[in-house]
């Protein structure tokens, strides 16, 4: 990536007043916004204040945006036009901006003539240029009259003025299933600039789409990559700059918005670079490739005093030995198999149970924390002594603290664990963590599963979305290539209701076994399995039609039951522990590698259950 | 409406497990329920239990929903539908229930042959028959061969047989545009089931749709009153069954969203019989027609100690005379032209400010509290001496009390208030409340805008959607046919992000003038007139060529400027006073009948600029 690559935001993407935008992008290291107009005419910061604060702030004026409904309109309309684009001029005049964006028209009164679009559009690059302004003309894709990329070159290339070029918008290309590969007969100083976002695929009206809908680069599922290779390809030297309308951020905190913007932008800059193209030269601009994960080296539940012994007592149920204590720290060390947990008893709330960290085993620890730091991941200040283990620690979107560790090393993090002189517990047959499975705030999904994606280097899985008793839950799994490292992300995608009982944000942990009956039966025996309905089982009977003892088998050690062409899941859970951690045993059959997201709603609905029955 | 005409709602319409629902179905006052299958299957109640249950509660159970993907399969797959049928006959009969509803296949190796599907369904039916139970065939919207209701009913009549008939569901014939009127030639006696949904028009794939944004019947855009009317014409004598799918209902309070559901169903119900058709002999079932309203009797405003003398304050300045205290409780009324505020300063908060009420002139105000109470308002206890105005008072969804009154009359409420010696005030040419403006919880808007419409008998404007800083806004106001009582209601449309500084659900009350600048002039005097930025101005003037000396008016007097083709419209603020409340002042100029919506984000972000200054 060249070093003068510049790196842009609309001050639309962010919430709150223009003030709060501009801080937002400056602090996330932006280059340079576009001023959104509406943003300006709200601010009670003078076009010249404004100049000021982003020059202080060290950003670029990129763009000025958007300026509508001009050309192609009877001559009374157009001179109305001309007199606005002149006092938007005086504008842009204070602001120090000479780049004006032109959408193509939406008014009822234009007429569909190319020639007289670019006349028009000639005749405001000429008055733009008596200014010293550019204009960037961009095909909306539900334009009255143009709407498709090539449409707006072929009215750009007739005008032919050099004050006039197109702007570029991948949402507006690539909604439109427009192939993008006809950029590459635009001349590269006819590319004024470039406007990037992601989208999922919906199918709905593409103006509603795009007003409340757009996400950040690698968010949706538009092939950014290819998009911004072509372009980058045609020789485009300008900013890279996102403009996303998105109904959440517009109301999310500016600068965890802003942070993620330039997470986004920083990993599709790393996808085009990584297929070799234009930026050859210089392919990694300090973003090392993520080294490959290896699994879990462990995961680290914080508790308080009475939910530690809750927690402890199902660990040594499910059949983990406590082989070792911190010797600094209140911490002990569970293990079976290659599965090992934390358990960290020195949270203050005595019931509160979570996900404190989670420890993923790194080909290369130094440079995986190297890629977090570089992705805007913050590091957490590390209290170690000096005989103990520097693990490089990052924070995740939600807090959970994430390390990246080798324990197959001498002088690995398990030194710093003092041995005890348990004998091995007769083990239950499970073998590795399967799963990490974390809820998400409403506000945080994406964000999240962006962070995991970039700084992991995972891809995420089929998302599930599901009616889950106390509301709609969306999730979404992401894993490496070889399944060894699963996240699990979900959200109650319209917010938990305020009046619904039971858990906030539960998160959970799953631990992989090949035979799942053995630790169910031993959560039972103890009363520490999640019962579940007989109508769930009666309607497995009626839907999958199982062999009768197998699903005698199922119902008997209140097992759940999903099957697809890979293969099958048989999965279970114990209650809640303390405030929102519970464990849940997996067992894949053939490569299934789902997490039996149909079943969730019958879950939610024991959990809520095994919570209204006083606890043993 | 026939006393024996029974009240339904689908169980998926609602939060919660199958408990909650059906305890908030009873306590709302539905006679039945149709039990949604996934909300079986994870309830831990047998069928049984279920059965006593919604016994006890005074449910009937009228219909176990879904069963999908059944017919015109292959013979392999015919031969395990009808097993999974008779399971289903089973749970129906625990349950004891006799209606199953069937939807038109979506499975992939159904076939497009209408005998086919005929001889299956008839296959389905006979087996219904010998359990007792009744197959009520319905077509998806997006089902794969059957999707519209008239193709339903001409397999239904080829199948031939007594226990199997259709159901209609509005949604799935009115979201496909399709025209109801053919369901006249459908015999009575094959109309086996009836579910009613509202909607949005939105253009987007249906099923989405169906699945994420019905609305009870007059929240959405269809028109259910002469569907309704053509079903009950056609003969249909069994339940009217709420069927709704939405992402909103599913997580809100389900004993709320149940008297909303009951609320919309009472309205469609009368919107029919008042069109004098198959109800006509007994055309209100209790039910009053609501009588017209003439205006705002007053607004009350509930004060603490320091706000108190802020919020009269600024109705002093405003050219309000405080003309009576109340003689029992701490209440100022203040008065000019016909416009009344009541200042109640009985708050604990010092700086609480909320409406606290709103009073309407009704033409028969017992009238309106009785129709009130028969749309389930709840009506709030009074407390009043003997020698007061026993006002009827209702609660609004939002704890909002409000009063049907007459003030012209004798011993009206005026006469609670001894009169003050105060001499008249220079009064500033406000004439009368214009509008009130409530801001709702996210979750409550769509029940708050149900409330206002029924109970007073208002009619929605046209709905406003903005960009505001702090997230989309959306807006909607009721009024009634002489546009004397205008509610107008707003919210956050995503929720207000917890990172936003500023006012939580701000509220208003606007007081009409026939010249704004005097109103504006006084309250500049004092520093109370919302100062808006100069960018506001450019704009104005870039946008509408308005003749120079008017823009340097509204410039100069801070003023808010909207014009449509009916007429202008001149507005101004003050400062939010205390914790939520400010005061609007309008001038509409000919017929212009909105609120200058799109002049909402350059308020907010003048009101937010406002409370980061200190106040004088």
């Amino acid at each position: 990536m060249p070093a003068n690559r510049k790196l842009g935001i609309a001050t639309v993407c962010l919430s709150g007043t223009l003030e709060d935008k501009l801080d937002a992008a400056a602090a996330a290291g932006f280059d340079g916004v576009e001023i959104f107009e509406n943003d300006l005419i709200a601010s009670a910061l003078t076009p010249e204040a404004v100049r000021t604060r982003c020059a202080d702030l060290g950003l670029a004026i990129d763009l000025y945006q958007p300026f509508r409904d001009f050309e192609a309109v009877p001559p009374d309309l157009l001179q109305a036009n001309l007199r606005r684009a002149e006092q938007k001029f005086d504008v842009m005049e204070r602001l120090g901006a000479d780049m004006m964006l032109v959408c193509s028209t939406v008014h009822p009164e234009s007429v569909d003539d190319d020639d007289l679009a670019a006349e028009h559009l000639r005749l405001l690059a000429s008055r733009a240029a008596d200014r010293g302004v550019r204009i960037a003309y961009e095909a909306l894709a539900w334009g009255k009259h143009v709407s498709a990329y090539d449409h707006s070159w072929r009215i750009v290339r007739r005008a032919d003025h050099p004050n006039l070029g197109l702007c570029l918008d991948s949402f507006h290309i690539l909604s439109r299933g427009s192939d993008p590969a006809a950029i590459r007969v635009i001349p590269a100083e006819k590319l004024f600039f470039l406007q990037l976002a992601d989208a999922p695929h919906l199918d709905m009206d593409v103006l509603q789409w795009s007003r409340h809908h757009r996400l950040f680069p690698g968010q949706g599922a538009f092939d950014l990559p290819r998009f911004l290779d072509l372009v980058l390809n045609s020789g485009y030297d300008g900013p890279l700059s996102l403009e996303v309308f998105n109904d959440i951020f517009r109301q999310a905190d500016p600068r965890v918005a802003a942070v993620d913007a330039l997470r986004s932008l920083l990993s599709l800059q790393e996808s085009v670079e990584r297929k070799g193209s234009a930026f050859a030269e210089d392919p990694t601009d300090g973003l090392p490739p993520p080294p490959p994960l290896e699994g879990f080296a462990f995961v680290e539940i914080g508790t308080g005093r009475d939910s530690e012994r809750e927690v402890s007592g199902v660990l040594d149920v499910l059949g983990f030995t406590q082989t070792g204590l911190h010797r600094s720290k209140p911490v002990a060390l569970w293990e079976q198999g290659s599965a090992r947990v934390l358990v960290n008893s020195a949270a203050e709330d005595a019931a509160m149970t979570e996900v404190a960290a989670i420890a993923v085993e790194s080909a290369d620890p130094a440079t995986s924390a190297r890629r977090a730091e570089r992705l805007l991941a913050p590091v957490l200040p590390r209290e170690h002594r000096a005989d103990e283990a520097d693990l490089a620690a990052i924070a995740a979107p939600d807090g959970t603290s994430v390390f990246f560790c080798r324990t197959d090393v001498d002088e690995s993090w398990l030194a710093d664990f003092a041995p005890t002189a348990n004998p091995p517990a007769a083990d239950a047959g499970l073998t590795v963590v399967d799963h990490v499975a974390l809820t998400q705030q409403t506000d945080d999904f994406d964000g999240a599963a962006l962070f995991y994606r970039t700084v992991f280097g995972l891809h995420p899985e089929v998302p599930a979305e599901v009616a889950a008793p106390f509301g709609l839950v969306r999730s979404l799994s992401m894993t490496d290539a070889a399944q060894r490292v699963r996240i699990a992300l979900s959200v109650s995608a319209v917010r938990r209701g305020d009046w619904a009982p039971g858990v906030r944000n539960p998160q959970h942990v799953a631990f992989a076994t090949g035979d799942i009956t053995r630790a169910a039966a031993r959560l039972s025996e103890r009363g520490l399995l999640l019962q579940l309905p007989g109508n769930y089982y009666d309607d497995l009977e009626a839907r999958l039609d199982l062999p009768q003892d197998r699903l005698a088998l199922i119902r008997s050690h209140s097992l759940l039951y999903d099957r697809d062409e890979h293969g099958e899941f048989l999965h279970c859970y114990t209650p809640v522990l303390g405030s929102r951690i519970f464990f849940e045993v997996v067992q894949r059959i053939g490569d299934y590698s789902g997490y039996g997201a149909l079943n969730a709603p019958i879950r939610m609905a024991a959990h809520r259950r095994a919570r209204l029955v006083p606890r043993q």
